[in-house]
Protein backbone atom coordinates (compact mmCIF):
# COMPACT_ATOMS: atom_id res chain seq x y z
CA UNK A 1 0.00 0.00 0.00
CA UNK A 2 1.66 3.19 -1.01
CA UNK A 3 1.03 6.42 0.51
CA UNK A 4 1.72 10.22 0.31
CA UNK A 5 2.64 12.25 2.77
CA UNK A 6 2.81 15.72 1.92
CA UNK A 7 4.80 18.20 4.75
CA UNK A 8 4.74 21.92 4.53
CA UNK A 9 5.85 24.53 7.25
CA UNK A 10 3.43 25.96 9.56
CA UNK A 11 1.99 29.74 8.36
CA UNK A 12 4.24 32.49 9.40
CA UNK A 13 7.78 30.40 10.00
CA UNK A 14 10.56 31.87 7.75
CA UNK A 15 10.65 29.68 4.36
CA UNK A 16 14.43 31.34 3.40
CA UNK A 17 14.50 28.66 0.07
CA UNK A 18 11.14 30.14 -0.88
CA UNK A 19 12.57 33.63 -0.38
CA UNK A 20 15.60 33.01 -2.52
CA UNK A 21 13.02 30.90 -4.99
CA UNK A 22 11.50 34.30 -5.18
CA UNK A 23 13.94 36.40 -5.84
CA UNK A 24 15.03 34.13 -9.05
CA UNK A 25 11.89 33.53 -10.41
CA UNK A 26 11.60 37.48 -10.36
CA UNK A 27 14.99 38.11 -12.29
CA UNK A 28 13.87 35.72 -14.71
CA UNK A 29 10.89 37.55 -15.29
CA UNK A 30 8.29 35.54 -13.82
CA UNK A 31 7.00 38.56 -12.25
CA UNK A 32 3.57 37.56 -11.68
CA UNK A 33 4.86 35.38 -8.60
CA UNK A 34 3.44 36.49 -5.47
CA UNK A 35 4.72 33.95 -3.04
CA UNK A 36 6.63 30.40 -3.15
CA UNK A 37 6.67 28.04 -0.28
CA UNK A 38 9.01 24.85 -0.34
CA UNK A 39 7.69 21.21 1.49
CA UNK A 40 8.58 17.51 1.20
CA UNK A 41 6.77 14.99 -0.28
CA UNK A 42 7.53 11.51 0.98
CA UNK A 43 5.79 8.62 -0.48
CA UNK A 44 6.27 5.40 1.88
CA UNK A 45 5.36 1.59 0.74
CA UNK A 46 4.28 -0.29 3.34
CA UNK A 47 3.26 -3.98 3.08
CA UNK A 48 -0.15 -4.33 4.56
CA UNK A 49 -3.71 -5.59 3.28
CA UNK A 50 -5.53 -2.91 6.37
CA UNK A 51 -5.57 0.77 5.11
CA UNK A 52 -6.99 1.80 8.56
CA UNK A 53 -3.54 0.01 10.31
CA UNK A 54 -1.78 1.41 7.68
CA UNK A 55 -2.83 5.10 8.04
CA UNK A 56 -2.12 5.05 12.05
CA UNK A 57 0.94 3.83 11.22
CA UNK A 58 2.28 6.07 8.39
CA UNK A 59 0.49 9.36 10.96
CA UNK A 60 2.71 7.83 14.13
CA UNK A 61 5.92 7.52 11.40
CA UNK A 62 4.70 11.34 10.76
CA UNK A 63 4.85 12.42 14.79
CA UNK A 64 7.41 10.36 15.51
CA UNK A 65 10.65 10.76 12.62
CA UNK A 66 9.45 12.02 9.25
CA UNK A 67 7.80 15.95 10.37
CA UNK A 68 8.35 18.17 12.90
CA UNK A 69 4.95 18.63 14.60
CA UNK A 70 5.62 21.56 16.20
CA UNK A 71 6.56 23.81 12.50
CA UNK A 72 5.37 21.58 10.13
CA UNK A 73 1.96 20.32 8.70
CA UNK A 74 1.56 17.20 6.99
CA UNK A 75 -1.04 15.63 4.92
CA UNK A 76 -1.29 11.65 4.14
CA UNK A 77 -3.46 10.31 0.79
CA UNK A 78 -3.61 6.57 -0.09
CA UNK A 79 -1.55 6.99 -3.91
CA UNK A 80 -1.48 3.22 -4.35
CA UNK B 1 -3.75 31.30 -8.49
CA UNK B 2 -2.31 28.82 -6.78
CA UNK B 3 -0.49 25.52 -8.13
CA UNK B 4 1.50 22.65 -6.20
CA UNK B 5 4.87 21.48 -7.59
CA UNK B 6 5.70 18.20 -6.84
CA UNK B 7 8.74 16.94 -7.99
CA UNK B 8 10.12 12.89 -7.58
CA UNK B 9 13.35 11.64 -8.26
CA UNK B 10 13.05 9.36 -11.66
CA UNK B 11 13.18 5.69 -10.88
CA UNK B 12 16.44 4.02 -10.45
CA UNK B 13 18.38 6.86 -9.39
CA UNK B 14 19.85 7.10 -5.88
CA UNK B 15 17.91 8.30 -3.30
CA UNK B 16 20.21 8.70 -0.08
CA UNK B 17 17.75 10.38 2.42
CA UNK B 18 15.34 7.50 1.46
CA UNK B 19 18.04 4.74 1.95
CA UNK B 20 18.51 6.49 5.50
CA UNK B 21 15.05 7.43 6.30
CA UNK B 22 13.62 3.46 5.87
CA UNK B 23 16.77 2.48 8.26
CA UNK B 24 15.29 4.83 10.74
CA UNK B 25 11.62 3.46 10.61
CA UNK B 26 13.27 -0.06 10.74
CA UNK B 27 14.98 0.42 13.74
CA UNK B 28 12.06 2.30 15.51
CA UNK B 29 9.94 -0.66 14.73
CA UNK B 30 8.08 -0.01 11.67
CA UNK B 31 9.55 -3.24 9.93
CA UNK B 32 6.46 -3.32 6.90
CA UNK B 33 7.76 -0.22 5.49
CA UNK B 34 9.25 -1.49 1.84
CA UNK B 35 10.40 1.94 0.00
CA UNK B 36 10.28 5.39 1.19
CA UNK B 37 11.71 7.94 -1.18
CA UNK B 38 11.79 11.86 -0.58
CA UNK B 39 10.59 14.21 -3.14
CA UNK B 40 9.63 18.29 -2.98
CA UNK B 41 6.27 19.85 -2.86
CA UNK B 42 6.57 23.58 -4.02
CA UNK B 43 3.26 26.04 -3.88
CA UNK B 44 3.33 28.69 -5.94
CA UNK B 45 0.78 31.52 -5.85
CA UNK B 46 0.67 33.25 -9.44
CA UNK B 47 -0.90 36.68 -9.72
CA UNK B 48 -3.34 35.48 -12.91
CA UNK B 49 -6.80 35.12 -13.85
CA UNK B 50 -5.54 32.78 -17.08
CA UNK B 51 -5.55 29.44 -16.10
CA UNK B 52 -4.28 27.96 -18.93
CA UNK B 53 -1.37 30.37 -19.41
CA UNK B 54 -0.88 30.66 -15.44
CA UNK B 55 -0.07 26.08 -16.24
CA UNK B 56 2.05 27.09 -18.77
CA UNK B 57 4.28 30.08 -17.22
CA UNK B 58 4.57 27.12 -13.56
CA UNK B 59 5.38 24.30 -16.41
CA UNK B 60 8.11 26.88 -17.76
CA UNK B 61 9.86 27.75 -13.99
CA UNK B 62 10.17 23.84 -13.25
CA UNK B 63 11.68 23.43 -16.99
CA UNK B 64 14.05 26.77 -16.21
CA UNK B 65 14.68 26.65 -12.09
CA UNK B 66 12.43 24.49 -10.08
CA UNK B 67 13.13 20.75 -11.56
CA UNK B 68 16.17 19.01 -13.05
CA UNK B 69 14.38 17.62 -15.78
CA UNK B 70 17.43 14.89 -16.17
CA UNK B 71 16.83 13.82 -12.80
CA UNK B 72 13.44 14.56 -11.55
CA UNK B 73 9.76 14.31 -12.99
CA UNK B 74 7.20 16.86 -11.52
CA UNK B 75 3.56 17.02 -11.57
CA UNK B 76 1.40 20.71 -11.44
CA UNK B 77 -1.85 20.62 -10.17
CA UNK B 78 -3.94 23.92 -9.07
CA UNK B 79 -5.00 23.83 -5.86
CA UNK B 80 -6.40 27.09 -5.38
Amino acid sequence: MKFRITIERKPGLADPEGKATIRSLHDLGYTDVQHVSFGKAIVVDIDSTDETAALDEVDAMCQQLLANPVMESYRIERIG
